[in-house]
């Protein structure tokens, strides 16, 4: 096991200090949180509902990073309340209770409401005994809440605050399809395990997949889905609380474990700086000699996790049709912003083929032979052949594509899946174009895409 | 089995006509094998050397194709002679009894005279009691031809020669590296076995490889080396007479048997017409859209065996970096002339890679980490990354060849095998210069390359 550096000791306590809430901050937190309750439950009962509301989250333990704060509010309902009924139930009392509502779905809908400046989520969920006779996925958060709060004291909840700040900066933060990482929940399940922030950086750059972690009252029960980090739900032993990390992302944070243990810096916790350098990338892709092609997908209507789903099916089928054409991949991404558009980028060794292609046919002999030799013979697009090699027939033909750049059209554009049919697409193939777009994000996406380096390697 | 028809059997009676030799010719052959081999025992005598000349090989059975016969003359010597003496006794004997000779090699030397406008070649082996004693491989011919001559009758001999030219034309005749066919040997050890042509012709499309044929006398005895064809030798059992037999070959002769019943033509035996057409290979491969590169080795000084097995070999290897390093070959194909010079094409569909490729390096947080990182962080030739995929890391670097044009120069020029390192070598890459070279015979071994079409799928 790694030991830590003074230089280290320093960093994080540097950290530590810029990601603890002011006590001016920490006060305005408390007392909406505690007006928002009060709020929300007068609602409740004036509508004649018989619920209870408790609030979850990092607001009620202080594990947030500074300035970027929600509180969540549950409302507690009895098991027989009909499911149809709890979005109403909290759409009505949000919007009683804060004068304003936003709907939002997840397994159902909930309700989201600006209140003294802060996003107040309003979840709608059965008030159920224990863990094993929840309804609704969400019927778990209390319990996941109460737990934590029992374990996090306030020297804790600067542990979690750190590591989500370490994992923000790094892209592994959420358990969300479009970065397959690491939960706040598990963020913070993590820090009980090490008894603080510290522990866990010394010790992941040592996890080997499959890594099995666990608090000592949860120790895993077995018949977990395959997963790189298997950590056991204290509130629910069966379920797999890092079921979401993908490989990449739990080596990525191994990685930047180890690397900022060697060269520590104050960036690991407030993001790394990616310089938006369009004439760099230019360059490189110069030097690279490959080429970009770019779709932009605008108007996709579906909830993010939806959305990415189908684009990452997307990217997996554009790179597999592409390879098995004999096209030359480098690699691909895709990219998400909730402004309802979508990106697929594809980098490649080779993007143009030659009309011709060896086609393989029958063994000689074989009753497929005579068919074989009568189909082309004579046809217009034999390039050359029938010819025998080892035991088999061969023929040169006329391949269907020979452009990267059009069977990418002939899929994303014809082919795609239908869920992304109602969004319009732009297929773009020039670098220089590419690198000229509008948004400034899909931009910083695609440079990061381009130099591919990880941030974490170069503090400055 | 499939059936013959009426126009195959008239076709194949047109060409035994064509195949027998004329009257003037048999009694021109039979005196002149006559005179040599009396010629020759008396040049032996002469020098005080005890030995039997005996003739062998298709003059002596009348099973040579018209216009195409060298006289075979074998003399048996002791077992004591000393094998550094056959040579010298052979070339004496032939230059005496000939007054002309030269030299040829084989497992060792032996002699090669002009004779009343024939070739004779004179080849020295040991006189021994049974094949299962013989010490030189040559010692085992006069018992083939021994054997032969039992079977092989004027009847027969007729259906020999059909199927000597029926091979012939296709190329699948010689049992040498350059062919990797059908000996003259196994040719009449098929017409045995079947009693004649229209057997082989019938059955072989049947075969299946690996398919075992055999003499009544001499039924396999196991432990021959894998190959599509197993004939065990009747006076050797043990030995396989269609070890050289190679897969393509072997499935050639098979389909052009199928196509023979279905289309017969007198072609399959006067060998197929292949039209020097230059344009028309121009036409193609612009239609084609691949490359070419052909290299010229000029003053190989090996025997045509070896010449061959090196330019093989030469090939594979070619074949193998080429797609190691990522461009795409449609195929190679190596050619020699017994005037001394071979020839190594490539036909190309990807000839250019850019110069960015994707390196695997190693685990993350493996012992290998530390250093990958220090060389590539900032390398010169690293074009992207260092990045992290799955459970690796990964980087993109500067390849070292981005033509297949440089790379093919360099392994011919610089790291071909030593023993070609005498021969001058000449790399084309311009189409239109390579059709334009002055040797006619390597010119049409481009074409059939380039056409691949099999010869015998449109006799016209």
């Amino acid at each position: 096991m790694p030991s830590i550096s003074e230089e280290a000791v320093q960093v994080i306590e540097e950290a530590r200090e810029l990601l603890t809430p002011s006590p001016a901050e920490r006060e305005r937190v408390a007392s909406a949180l505690r007006r928002a309750v009060e709020r929300l439950s007068d609602a409740l009962s004036d509508m004649g509902v018989e619920a209870i509301v408790e609030p979850v989250g990092s607001a009620t333990r202080g594990t947030w990073l500074p300035g970027s704060v929600d509180l969540d509010l549950f409302i507690l309902l009895p098991p027989e309340t009909p499911g149809e009924r709890l979005g109403c139930i909290a759409i009505e009392a949000a919007s009683r209770a804060f004068g304003n509502c936003e709907v939002r779905y997840s397994s159902h809908p909930y309700a989201r409401s600006r209140f003294e400046g802060l996003w107040v989520e309003v979840v709608p969920a059965y008030l159920v005994g224990s863990p094993s006779e929840i309804i609704s996925p969400v019927d778990r958060t209390p319990f996941h809440s109460r737990f934590l709060s029992e374990k996090i004291d306030e020297e804790l909840a600067g542990d979690v605050r750190l590591l989500k700040a370490f994992m923000k900066s790094l892209g592994v933060y959420g358990a969300e399809i479009a970065v397959e990482g690491f939960s706040g929940y598990l963020c913070e399940l993590l820090v009980i395990r090490y008894s603080g922030f510290v522990g866990v950086l010394l010790d992941a750059p040592g996890w080997r997949e499959p890594q099995t972690l666990y608090l000592p009252e949860a120790p895993p029960v077995g018949g977990y889905q395959p997963a790189p980090l298997i950590f056991p739900d204290p509130v629910d032993p069966r379920r797999n609380a890092a079921a979401a990390v993908g490989r990449t992302q739990f080596h990525r944070f191994r990685a930047a474990c180890s690397q900022f243990l060697r060269r520590p810096s104050v960036q690991f916790f407030r993001g790394f700086v990616a310089s938006v350098d369009r004439d760099r990338a230019r360059r490189v892709v110069e030097e690279r000699g490959t080429r970009f092609i770019l779709a932009v997908f605008s108007g996709v209507s579906f909830p993010p996790d939806v959305a990415w789903g189908q684009l990452k099916s997307l990217r997996a089928r554009v790179e597999r049709e592409l390879r098995e054409t004999g096209f030359g991949v480098l690699d691909s991404s895709v990219w998400y912003s909730d402004r309802g558009y979508g990106a697929l980028v594809v980098e490649l060794t080779i993007s143009e083929l030659p009309p011709a292609e060896k086609r393989r046919g029958p063994p000689v002999g074989s009753p497929g032979e005579a068919p074989f030799l009568e189909k082309h013979l004579s046809a217009r697009d034999t390039l050359g052949g029938p010819f025998i090699q080892g035991d088999r027939w061969f023929v040169l033909k006329r391949r269907r594509w020979t452009s990267a750049i059009d069977l990418f059209k002939h899929i994303v554009e014809v082919a795609r899946p239908s869920s992304l049919r109602g969004a319009r697409v732009s297929v773009y193939t020039d670098l220089g174009e590419i690198l000229s777009l509008r948004e400034e994000d899909l931009v910083r996406f695609l440079l990061s895409f381009i130099l591919r380096r990880e941030p974490f390697l170069e503090p400055s």
